[in-house]
């Protein structure tokens, strides 16, 4: 397919590499994903971003419910007081809420409309649930036989943050929170784990996205919990995504909300909860890890169309009998199966432009591309383009042999982006055992003022024998964090900030 | 099996007849499907209330996406100028609402949270979403060709209700909403009852629940709809429940948002929309059409379980053995498939008291009930009681005919609840013809003031060619109102308040 001489090389502009900050922005608009709305922060979610928050949950749902866990739903609404029962928890969630203070509406004498009826005790918005869901498991769970009780709940989320970012920071966002309460600090701690080894599988698997697991330092800790696990993602820009979290609550939320139980033996004891979630912010990072300056690049796995095929022809007599040739290979094609569900094929008949409609389907991440015109029809064979290759790379395949290896096809692109994220991010990995490395690494040398920094450094795994106020000080200088302490332990060494000595590495990384 | 002798004879108390709403609440209870919260007027959907909102909700969206539409997600909060911009819709809604006005908590000097940053422009918690999807289908929408935008929305609402009722009418509820816009008003108009024949087949073949689908009369339409078309069922106390409404929005929310397309001919014009809802209301209609005094009675097609094994056995030897025999079937059962998805089954493994066990399962609605004992066993057969019949109405059926059979069964127990339905409504629906009949068919004679009044009436279809202030008065004398005008006419006829002529009788109820 030739492209007009004054098509600009790619599909997305500005670049990575131009202006990674815009060029994020620009394929979420290219790839029709989301759009922002008139509510300050809130972003609307359109039909090809939906799409992929749906074959998300739909896998994360299974997983949930093979590790025995329950759906319920529980209000929107947290009283004040609710919030101010776990002291962690207040500091840390009650800031930016929407509060909600009135519950009716009345038009005034100049017919505007004010708000009336004032609440006794205003309503937040919930911006997490462990406070309402906590009083709820106080009234379920009664003995050691309502135990564990393991719940999970998806819904909308509000946290009004100052600066907003599509998928990565909104004041509204969906979300699954899981919920539970055990008998023993030991189940507990095993059920934390166990949620944070399903996240790091659907990251894996699902996503393309390599995460390393492991614990939050006490600093970066959900406001309530002892201990936070979670998985932290590279991103094309080097930064890190906190892409899902898994806290072991102690009984810090169960002796804020009551949660007791007759243990065995007749004893009166406060159960061991848990939490754990992901959210739409995971399209944000599929979307980091994968794309390109073409648009949008989808595992095969979570992409809402597999396959899309592009009937090509010159006139009415052509069209008739291409399309119907299309919708023959479409109809083998959703006869096999990919991932638990049969293969996800569209025809494309919009009568438009070939090359337009190529493109739309490049820029919205689909992993194949299938061309048919009467030449290929003739031979039996599809004309094949891959989204993890470039656009003009494409293959001639037999029809019987693309259908019969669909299956392997897709898996070969899911396996290609993970290999390349995992190569990506051992490239812009750097084990630092010296303060002014560690610095050098992570400042960029600007050549002009009035550009964006280049993109620099990466994943930093240094030895840390540091207090809290070291990490708050290296994150003033550096706008650097430690990520995580990864639960697959180093060697032993010596911190290079403390020289005290450390029993294994960190990572530090900027991150969203 | 034997109940004691002080067992009373229904699992539920209050029954129906004694008193209907606080058996409906008890219902609620036994089946453990929700309860209310410490949030006023919202509840706690629980599992198994929660299990069968999401089998309504997969139903439903696999009937939407067959139908052409697509789900996208849209901000939880409106802002107050766009519920102005439609005269009728800030009639309707802009009442009570929820009005979130700050933004941020603060501990004052008394260590309370006190709300501060108060926001310039309060937002509404949306009621419903035509003014903010208004919005973005302005943007959207530019030319002939971006018609029709069919888009569905699954989410919560809120509406800030006086009198609430757990499903019926809860401050916060769970829904879909569809919003669609088209090219001309007769395609408008065919999406309209197109999505209305969806519920109707949704809530007959699905909830077995007998449904009339009508259209509003002017004092009952959605504000700021053109149409409204409803389906309307019977309850088991002869009140209708609105189950489901789809709206001709005619061009009054284009004008209002702004959307507009260019036509065929290049001409600007405003688009006609649509939009559709049913919720969780529709869980309480299931519970009220087929529940009895013993709990709750699921239609098949949407049972969370389908059947449930119960094991019985005397000690340790034979538990192993029956457990064994009872996953066994389990596993062939589940081998088949019903309605779309593998037989849905449970063995209930507690150790606890078989009478209690199956009368757990028999208050929460389940259609199939195994008991399996060491003798049967030996002779390879299952003593199966089903939940449209008495509790103490079991048969023993041979292993292999049930599970060669179990498709056939849930459907006979899927038949009988709709037949049952829609015969009680038969025996409760009256042609009236006078205005002193009619008076008396929903005027209950009541013997103890201090008890509820009878159950009574029920459907009354009388010929109508009265005002909207007719409506109201009989509204005011007997809480009595036109449900709505069935699409299936009857004969002309006199209108028995005004002896005006009449096209087609109208359906009259009390309603929830």
């Amino acid at each position: 397919m030739n492209t007009p001489a004054n098509k600009p090389k790619t599909a997305v502009t500005p670049t990575r590499d131009e202006n990674y900050a815009e060029w994020y922005q620009q394929v979420i608009r290219v790839a029709d994903l989301a759009e922002t709305s008139a509510v300050r922060g809130c972003m609307v979610i359109k039909p090809w971003g939906y799409a992929l928050w749906e074959n998300m949950q739909r896998v994360l749902d299974d997983m949930f419910k093979a590790t025995g866990h329950q759906n319920a739903y529980f209000p929107l609404f947290i009283p004040l007081s609710f919030l101010q029962k776990e002291a962690a928890h207040v500091e840390g969630f009650a800031k930016e809420c929407a509060v909600v203070t009135h519950h009716r509406l009345e038009l005034n004498a100049d017919g505007k409309l004010v708000p009336t009826g004032e609440l006794e005790e205003p309503l937040i918005v919930r911006p997490t649930s462990e406070t309402i869901i906590g009083d709820a498991f106080s009234r379920w769970v009664q003995s050691y036989r309502d135990l564990p009780l393991l719940i999970n709940q998806w819904a909308n989320v509000v946290r009004w943050e100052m600066r907003t970012r599509m998928f990565l920071r909104t004041a509204e966002f969906l979300w699954q929170e899981g919920h539970t309460a055990h008998a023993t600090r030991a189940e507990a701690e095993e059920e934390t784990l166990k949620m944070l080894d399903v996240y790091a599988d659907f990251a894996e698997n699902w996503m393309a996205m390599p995460v390393i697991k492991g614990e939050k330092t006490a600093g970066e800790r959900f406001p309530g919990a002892v201990q936070t696990y979670c998985i932290e993602a590279m991103m094309q820009d080097r930064k890190a995504l906190q892409a899902g979290t898994s806290h072991f609550l102690g009984q810090n939320f169960a002796k804020a909300s009551g949660i007791e139980f007759l243990d065995h033996t007749g004893q009166r004891e406060h159960a061991w909860t848990t939490s754990w979630g992901v959210s739409t912010r995971l399209i944000g990072g599929m979307l980091m890890t994968h794309s390109d300056d073409d648009g949008l690049v989808l595992p095969p796995k979570l992409a809402p169309v597999q396959v899309v095929i592009l009937p090509i022809y010159r006139n009415d007599e052509e069209r008739a009998k291409v399309l119907d040739y299309c919708e023959s290979v479409a109809a083998e094609l959703r006869g096999q199966h990919y991932a638990g569900r049969p293969v996800s094929v569209t025809v494309d008949r919009r009568d438009e432009r070939g090359g337009e409609k190529v493109w739309s389907w490049i820029k919205k991440g689909v992993p194949l591309r299938v061309e048919v015109g009467p030449r290929d029809m003739e031979k039996d064979a599809l004309f094949v383009g891959r989204r993890d290759r470039t656009p003009k790379d494409k293959t001639s395949i037999a029809r019987s042999e693309f259908v019969a290896t669909i299956g392997q096809l897709l898996q070969s692109i899911q396996d290609t982006l993970f290999q390349r994220a995992l190569e990506f991010r051992a490239a812009h990995t750097r084990q630092i055992d010296s303060r002014d490395e560690f610095y050098a690494y992570f400042t960029a040398e600007r050549s002009d003022p009035n550009l964006p920094p280049p993109i620099h450094g990466g994943f930093a795994m240094t030895h840390f024998g540091g207090s809290v106020e070291l990490e708050e000080q290296i994150k003033n200088d550096l706008s650097v964090t430690i990520r995580c302490i990864p639960q697959q332990a180093t060697e032993s060494g010596t911190c290079p900030f403390t020289g005290n000595p450390s029993p294994t590495r960190v990572v530090w990384a900027k991150a969203y």
